[in-house]
């Protein structure tokens, strides 16, 4: 069985990254792995095609399974000597840029690879600047509350879900969808009909992982508290902690890991 | 709490659709309620901006929420009177679309709305041919010897995970990864770079839910059965059954929901 990758010929150069979280309700500060995350831009014949936000490691097989998938023919893929450059160029026999072009469908990020991810996005949002405060103890709640509110989940197991809660942990909008930051987006869409934003004394929960584009999307919102179930991304634990944002994992069984602004839960 | 929508005013008009599912081991036919993925296109002033799979419903607030996370400042969204044409259009004050473009990264799907989408796919993947017969037995055991080997997962408990069995259910490549799809392309690679394509003879698990694009790149492989730990979509259902593809979902507790082609799980 090979978990390593006949094209790197090596093990991922680093999957985990350790940070710094506070583990409530003890208040331990402590160490965490968490995944990393990274933008990796797909070139064909130094022209770039697409980036997709992943985790370091097998960067040549992501591209040429990537490019097999659209129905690219590649010849073999290689990495720059700065493997920092998070880029990888593939060799293909022949292409049609337009064909390629009309099989992509774009979803937000950066747009930017290796250190412009984080200034790119704080152009778009100023750090959060709320003095909101609110109990480790309904921190813990709003995933039951959530969860207790998807109508659709319920009956197809399959939906994220993303929920808006005031500062007293009252649900103000739930949205489902089978894509995570869909479900933010609709939240966030409602908050801006309802003349919400920014969202400065409100608290966003999710169903699942927390992604970089989850914080971004909370961050441009103004939210200054991000919870979810599930683990946070290294790129989400900096971009939070930029932009001064409070962001909790591992919210479950009475649980919160804060990894930026603990502050705020208090 | 507001779990309809401002915008819309209305409830989704469809998050889950009925599906027919053999369910193993008993191998009894039933009906199953999944979540429907469709895709849709963002327009702003008429122009395309990008396309998102999504489960229907909250249209407007999900083209806002998107644009606003992009630092796009929307005026309102309206529905076509055709809301099967799954477009959405925006008004916004003035923007930028080179410096839109910028801020985007795109990601592999069908860029074709509405029905166009299981055509498009179509064109690069022929029906799956393959006899490949496995043991629902096997099936359920796929999951748990892809945990045991996932390496980062146990560490971070952040990584989605795909894995390449053989027939006789030996893992053969395993790749971990924070996005879903950037797993599926590792392992693709991995089987290009090895000679293996297509991947007639093996099976593929994943460690989430099912979607499209998952159902897309397994059978743009060539690979006959998709199994996985989690739930399928609408549109993972349809184009599993179109490409003549075994897709087995809710993989757990040593049972096996399967929604296409059920012949190759005995």
């Amino acid at each position: 069985m090979d978990t390593r990758g006949k094209v790197s010929g090596d093990a991922p150069p680093y999957a985990a990254m350790r940070v710094e979280v506070v583990r409530l309700p003890e208040g331990r500060t402590d160490g965490d792995e968490v995944a990393v995350e990274e933008p990796l831009e797909i070139r064909i014949d130094e022209t770039p095609i697409a980036v997709t936000m992943r985790t370091p490691g097998h960067d040549e097989e992501l591209a040429l399974g990537f490019l097999i998938s659209e129905g690219v023919s590649p010849l073999r893929a290689s990495l720059p000597s700065d493997l920092a450059a998070n880029t990888v160029d593939v060799e293909v026999a022949d292409w049609d840029p337009e064909r390629l072009k009309r099989n992509f469908y774009t979803t937000s990020s950066c747009g930017v690879c290796g250190k412009g991810a984080l200034e790119a996005v704080a152009v778009e949002a100023p750090p959060v600047a709320s003095e909101l405060r609110v109990p480790a103890q309904l921190v813990a709640g709003l995933p039951d509350r959530l969860r207790g509110a998807q109508a659709t989940f319920a009956v197809t197991g399959g939906l994220h879900a993303t929920g808006l809660f005031d500062g007293a942990g009252e649900l103000l909008c739930l949205r489902e969808d089978v894509g995570r930051h869909n479900a933010m987006d609709k939240v966030v869409g409602w908050a801006f009909s309802a003349g919400r934003l920014p969202l400065a004394e409100a608290i966003l929960c999710v169903s699942g992982r927390l992604s970089f584009e989850l914080v971004q999307k909370a961050a441009v919102a103004g939210c200054p508290i991000l919870a979810g179930v599930g683990a946070p991304s290294s790129l989400a634990v900096d971009l939070a902690a930029d932009r001064r944002l409070t962001l909790c994992g591992f919210v479950r069984g009475g649980r919160v890991n804060v990894y930026s602004e603990p502050w705020r839960v208090t």
